[in-house]
């Protein structure tokens, strides 16, 4: 038996998407995590940043630093806010550790269309040079990626929902409308009012409406399996829970397209994958049924009477939204068993 | 001054919107409530059958009986499940008892729709009969209706938002698409599966996906708004809280609208209400900022790049989305203030 | 009838407890709203400081003035962060306004437990001169009470469960343990990881165990009930929901003592009170049956096996731990019904 | 390597205990599901029974049936109703298969305890041949025990925190007082008012006060470790979220005890194991730190003025509370390394 393994470094640990890459990569049978850093709590053990780790892992929390990283791991996953990542993102190339980059940095392919959402980028030099980690849709691309762009949440789960229908032109690529429902862990672990418990519990809002950056993201990696410009009004919405995101995506359907291909259509698509199931038409995916676990639940109707397919996705944001996304692309990149280490079911309940 | 008093039963009071029409009608300065009635808690003390009437009112549940009710009230609210409904309000308003029915069974005005929604009437002699119940659509007809039905949540929401666009023909009559987002305590007060906190918790979920049957109540609503048959797409969802629903729907824009024109026309047709209120764009509605509130919260966003109005409300579903609106209509029917006990502010947080 | 009004000033009017105040003000026949102050939202309309009364109420938040409170207002409710208050407070007193304050500057009564727990005092000229405003204890010290020191959720709680045991002699004074279980809501309105929704949600846990600043204003609340000094272990808990406190104490029995005799001794403490409802021994009380009201509910148990009596409370604790006592203390000083505008019942559910 | 398998069936599976076993043991390298058992889910594929393990694990829930175990399996972890579980626990011993029982039908060591907490035994010639499956403090026990009884949330979490106390003589073993707080799931998978989604959110509540079948069996386990009867009151509660447990206990100190040596008895007692983390003075237990997880955390306060030691623990009620201890037990008892398989993070937040 094969016991390679491949030393990693998780920059930004300390953040969700941080403590979940460490618990992600613990349970990994082929990673070895070799350096945790973090910014702010550099110096802090890292059972003290991350207090689910007491008990479970040793050291501490290191300042970044690219030379380091290179001399101890061949990969880095970056979980660092948009903007900051670009940068570091960039030693860390220049040295040739392989990067999974969580941040939404290297996420776009058109620079005015980065800029005009972004503003200047941090790396421009790199631009356009990452492959864009969802596996479902990249696989071929990611065995050699050097530098991958993790896709976030909202495009991940609306991504998967609409994707076959319109690689199999089941809905008309116009007029989409993508309605997401996520829990308070998509905004990070910075304290915040719209997260603070009294005005979170109880309280279900939009925000950004129609103006999230992700928009784009989306926008493009549609375009891209519809084989034309597809433009959509994206919503996103706060409720009160912490992990997962449910989408709700509406698009016209073409003549006589019934629930049953739109079923069949995103089984094709996602055939042999480790970490998409398709459920039956009438049963409706359901975040806690995902929770923990990098597994996305796809599922379809139609409505008749108004000539319209619905088509739903439901993720952890945190998991398949992020950090399991980034440990899938790792095995991809470095030609392991797909969901190696991923295939864990959701903590439920 | 004043002190005349209505007096009013409360039929089907152990169920939540019968605890909620008990708690606004204590408040009401002009109503009396004469009798609690209800069937599977009938001899238990008020205060066991409802524990947050402990301390604040004596008495017990009572069998319905129509002529105990027309004998000592003038006025009686029916918190029944759909179907059951329909034969005690008819019994009812034999004997004269003004009535507002919480219940779908007189909400649709139209014989074979109800039918294929619902089937069987219970009470045909008395389809039709009925003042639709939202009193910013149907003021007028309310002052003089002896049987009102009371819209449910999903559409008071939903017409709220979308009522103003139609009426200033801001968006297109077809391709609506309503999402909604409700709260646990829309299910009723009998304990199931989905809303066991455990898995109710962490967990949101679309359900009875375009086939909901508040679809031709709403769609009937609407077109009479819009003077021309309207035909969307409706999708409830649970979001794991109590109270609350948030409908966030989308329609194609008229060329050139823009969210200030929205918001206009929303204040023009909700002028003088006492319980709309109309957010300035770019404000989004929140159900913690209604709870507990016979009030509603509107909000419109244009999108620009898709053509497309989004329109958002939020109200608490057992206040203005059941109860407070029942007691709303109350005040037209006999003549009070519409916002008679009805203007306290949400409980926040 | 008489329609005499007293004006009232809200000061630190955008917090919690402040949103609570005017909320019950708001509903209270005899209390005008003539003021309200808040300094980090002087300026902003109060709808926008306090969504929940958008389409409630207009005017500003007004930045704090002594002079302005004077001219306008016979009474202030004072919000204020501990330390913060006493300065501000004794300005008002100074220009001869009635103060209600709900922060600990006047709690205590003696000068060196105060400064052992809370350091210097703010304004020591005053220090001894407040009455503690828990009615159910000192109703008739607050009838000519010009300050009024408002206790807070816990002491609220804890003294309504225990003095009725201490004052009829049936628990011993030594020994008592107080575990104390609160919602968010208790910690205010600024953003804090503990309180960051996900961290908030699925977590339970103690904290400033047997250190809280709350535990001598208890102490000398039971003291003077029993007699004799009063020593307790007081240990709070934070719990995820937004309102409520439930208190669990234990107390060693006197021989013999029966759950009907604490029952008993409840009854008889608190009878007539608008407030406090005493429960039959087995039904425990529970948050959820109080939030929102200015109600505690009151139970007791004797655990035979082991000689203990076992005393609850629920509380709201931004009502009857806050806010809601604070009008009841006004009630009680300008000589209103003491239930007047707090005879709501709870929210439910 | 070694790559021995122990083939298991899991009975009662489709409950909250059963499926958090089946989670557990797909991720443990030397256990083989090899039969999953059901009785109201019997012919069911087990991805609709439990959905978070569709795409992960396909077969049916089958009916119970001893020989079929005992042809299949070597083991088998029982997760049935107390009552219910005796007979088949009975049947499969007769058949010599190794039993796990998660029910409270064989803790009990006294015959006279049980009937009077319990009734008559549901196989009663297998009375007292149980090992009690709290490995931390029946280790040895447990390495060639046939028939294991596997503790509950309840009297797990307290013994651990407890345990060190009465052992190292550092609190009176008379006195002492348990308060726990526990989530939902640890009421079951079956719908009831008390979880109700509505009525649970925002709800905290006692129940089952001083009168809860736990209490024996804690009692049994740290008289055992006193040397000496203990008698102590436990009193459970019920608080809004799906999973964990927190217990404060209370006990009187000996003289001049400190925290210091509260944790060290701890850090004693618990050394080398992989369940249990000793937290210093100063840091307490949250349930969010150990969800998913089957960790302990434990941690000590002594209160001076009161001469007090307070001891928490912190546990998720379905792991370490039920079926990771199950598992943990299963090691022991096979030899493998204590916790193989048991080693994950809490998944936090």
């Amino acid at each position: 038996m094969d016991n390679e393994e491949v030393s990693v470094a998780v920059v930004g640990a300390t953040g969700y998407a941080g403590a979940e890459l460490i618990r992600l990569l613990l349970a990994h049978p082929r990673a070895r995590i070799a350096m945790v850093c973090g910014q702010s709590k550099a110096g802090v053990p890292i059972a003290e940043a991350l207090p689910s780790l007491r008990g479970v892992m040793s050291g501490e929390v290191e300042q970044f630093d690219a030379g380091a990283v290179r001399d101890r791991a061949d990969a880095a996953f970056c979980a660092l806010p948009h903007g900051a990542s670009a940068p570091i993102v960039g030693a860390l190339r220049d040295r040739g550790v392989v990067v999974f980059d969580l941040s939404a940095d290297f996420r776009l392919g058109d620079r005015p269309t980065y800029e005009q959402w972004y503003g200047d980028h941090g790396a421009p030099e790199r631009f356009g040079t990452a492959a864009y980690g969802l596996v479902e849709l990249h696989r071929d691309e990611l065995r050699d990626a050097d530098l991958v762009a993790v896709p976030g949440c909202y495009p991940t789960s609306a991504a998967l929902a609409l994707a076959p229908l319109l690689k199999a032109r089941l809905v008309e690529p116009s007029g989409l409308v993508v309605d997401s429902k996520s829990g308070a862990s998509g905004m990070g672990r910075s304290p915040s009012p719209t997260g603070h418990l009294p005005e979170a519990a109880e309280g279900v809002r939009a925000y950004k409406v129609a103006q999230h950056r992700h928009t784009p993201e989306l926008e493009q990696e549609l375009s891209a399996v519809a084989g034309q410009p597809v433009r959509l009004t994206f919503v996103p919405h706060l409720v009160p829970m912490t992990r997962g995101i449910l989408v709700t995506a509406y698009g016209t359907r073409r003549p006589g397209v019934t629930a049953a291909q739109c079923t069949e259509a995103a089984e094709r698509l996602f055939e042999g994958s480790p970490s998409v199931t398709v459920l039956p038409p009438g049963t409706n995916p359901d975040t806690l049924w995902v929770r923990g676990s990098n597994r996305a639940h796809v599922g379809y109707w139609v409505d008749e009477r108004a000539d319209r397919v619905i088509a739903m996705c439901a993720i952890d944001n945190l998991v398949k939204g992020a950090s399991g996304q980034a440990v899938q692309c790792f095995n991809v990149r470095f030609g392991f068993d797909e969901g190696l280490g991923l295939r864990a079911p959701a903590q439920w309940p």
